[in-house]
């Protein structure tokens, strides 16, 4: 018996009166929102019979017994960028929730089955993104880095995760969630336009793009916008301003699917009358294939060092984040696709161009993920929208995945 | 007898370590430091026999009577831009200590004599600055855009004045300090370069460039910065790099001595995985021409224009700010030349390229200036540097002309 998935959107439209505002969700991890979307998500496992257990990294883990100890583990994140949307996530975990309910409906399933609701995924505090599935799966390079992130108002990392029951060393240290995983499933929503564009129903997710992330800091010389003349100026934002030009054009000039983004830049001083002393920005580019970022990035090299030799501004340019192309299991990537043949939803294999908590978890064992269509493409918006029938027929091939390797694992 | 300006050094740097950190002075308005000091210049004055009156504005005045109700006003500012310098503002009003010191020690002078430190003159929080001059001279066209000013953190500018003892309408409703206000006299350092490159201790300021603000604000579409095709993108920070670009190019294109500059950007939603949704952003122009700015107005339209067309993006733009060239008194100017003269410093006549209290002063009453060189022309940053002699031969020309003014206002 297929899922009903009104109980799901009815689910997401209550989380997003909880814990969103006019200009959309603001579940950003290590806050107090994210914190009652952990409580929603407990509320509302509670009637499957789960045990809730959160580990070292704060990742929520809902187990629901099994024949056999093997376990196929159902993954999203509750949190949110801040201003973004009602499905990004949490369509993930609280479709996973009406999965458990249908599992637990059946009796005793033939492995055990686990719902993870990942801590942090997106990042969106301080800047790095898939905390819980690196953690969970000991994949976490940069931990002397971790130590020293800040977010915006210089809160460290360390210190916003004790908050929250964290500790960094901890988390650091533990896998032990995933010793008997079997296979790692996600529900996701597309977050770009081209399930819409051709009518399509469900995406059966082939693997992750690959992505890299680097920061630059420009440091111009501050200084009062009045009596001083252009001459002698070194402004830190005009550089900024070149460097964003210029990762536009990188996409432009390289073409195919590469997309590059300045997400964040900052001002300092940051006033009407100060010349800029100081701009840090990002720079976001992806591509299917990771010989595309092999190129692009010393081309990012070349566009960053021409604007700040320009502009006679020091600066400091770090690649500091890079994951290769993620291929999802083979197998996974069949059944997935068996199941939403059996919708009778139109569908086709797709790239994800959004890193999820999968690859980690790709990196580890057999993983795959469905996708369903974002209205116009828009997500990290309240904007976000997926119509019912869409998410009826993602959520159903969720079900007949699980269900399929239930018995094959 | 000269000014020995030693003591006003030791009290500026006093003021430095009370109210600074190693990034500068934090003397930002309507602040904490700032009403620190505003209880130091109070402590600094008292043993001159002024008398102290904190007016509806928030602007303090310090009063020396004379033989005649008419007075002599010298001003200057306490408050700073973040990370600011030890002597914008504050050089005006501890060398203005000093002189009422000096005229104290002579016994009752023949006019009035008044010290005064203006509220808000940066303008840092809330982006508006001469608030205490401006509403002292009863010059407020934006009341209503008063009202609805507010900080990086939301706090409107009503509360927080409030939470200074300042009530708005009643700040701009009054303007009875000024009532018999003979002349205005400021020091002030010269934030560019001229006089330093030039070799001259003593700038007579014959008046204020021409000055325009305008604010931008741009509306892209926020969506992920991964699966997010670059065909379908409305990015606004590239729109709006486009037209930091062009605002330099403004000042390249017209030549002379016009500046522009984009001070403030502030992008939404920051972060590194979502294409910016939003940006707003401050632009200053000046020159010593009203009829450049009015050359440079629309060529700014044109430029958002263009950016913001080119990327598809909705905007608001809004010239909210314009001051005309403002000259200062002939017979001030002609008084602090001969005051120059008399110091044995080399001088010569300049222009201010900044704002200052002065230019409410001139719209209402005879105003002067004077200016010492700054140190590579810097200014608002932890740099802004002017040595001991250049302080010496500017104190005494205030000092010269005060008495010189004092017998014939």
């Amino acid at each position: 018996m297929p899922l009903q998935p009104s109980r799901t959107v009815g689910d997401l439209e209550q989380l997003r009166a909880l814990t969103g505002d006019e200009n959309g969700a603001q579940r950003v991890a290590w806050t107090e929102t994210w914190e009652q979307a952990r409580d929603f998500l407990r509320s509302k496992v509670a009637g499957t019979g789960a045990e809730e257990e959160v580990d070292e990294a704060g990742n929520q883990w809902f187990t629901l017994p099994g024949d056999s100890d093997r376990a196929l583990l159902i993954g999203g994140h509750m949190d949110s960028v801040p201003n973004g949307g009602w499905l990004d996530g949490c369509l993930n975990v609280m479709g996973g929730v009406e999965v458990l309910r249908r599992i637990a409906e059946e009796g005793r399933p033939p492995v055990t089955v686990r719902l993870v609701s990942w801590a942090d995924e997106e990042g969106a505090r301080f800047g790095r993104s898939l905390f819980g599935s690196s953690a969970a799966a000991g994949s976490m390079q940069d931990q002397d880095e971790l130590r020293t992130l800040r977010d915006r108002d210089g809160v460290a990392l360390p210190d916003a995760l004790r908050e929250h029951g964290v500790d960094l060393d901890e988390a650091l240290a533990a896998r032990s969630q995933l010793e008997n995983a079997g296979a790692y499933l996600e529900l996701h929503i597309e977050q770009g336009p081209f399930l819409e564009e051709e009518g399509l129903a469900v995406g059966v997710v082939e693997g992750i793009v690959a992505i890299a992330w680097s920061r630059l800091t420009i440091h111009g010389v501050q200084d009062h916008a009045g009596p001083t003349p252009m001459r002698i100026r070194h402004d830190a934002l005009v550089a900024a301003s070149s460097v964003v030009t210029g990762v536009r054009g990188i996409a432009r000039e390289i073409g195919g699917e590469l997309v590059t983004t300045v997400g964040n830049l900052t001002v300092s001083p940051n006033i009407v009358n100060a010349i800029p002393g100081k701009v840090t920005l990002s720079i976001d580019m992806r591509d299917p294939q990771d010989a595309t970022l092999d190129r692009a990035l010393p081309m990012l090299d070349r566009v960053v060092r021409e604007a700040c030799e320009r502009e006679g501004v020091r600066y400091e340019l770090e690649h500091y984040w890079r994951v290769p192309r993620t291929p999802f299991d083979r197998e996974v990537v069949a059944a997935v696709e068996r199941a939403a043949q059996a919708t009778g939803a139109g569908h086709r294999r797709i790239l994800s161009g959004a890193g999820h908590d999968a690859q980690y978890m790709a990196a580890i064992g057999p993983a795959g993920m469905v996708f369903v269509p974002s209205r116009g493409g828009r997500s990290h918006c309240e904007e976000e929208f997926t119509g019912m029938d869409d998410i009826e027929h993602g959520a159903n091939t969720l079900l007949g995945t699980a269900l399929e390797l239930a018995v094959t694992l």
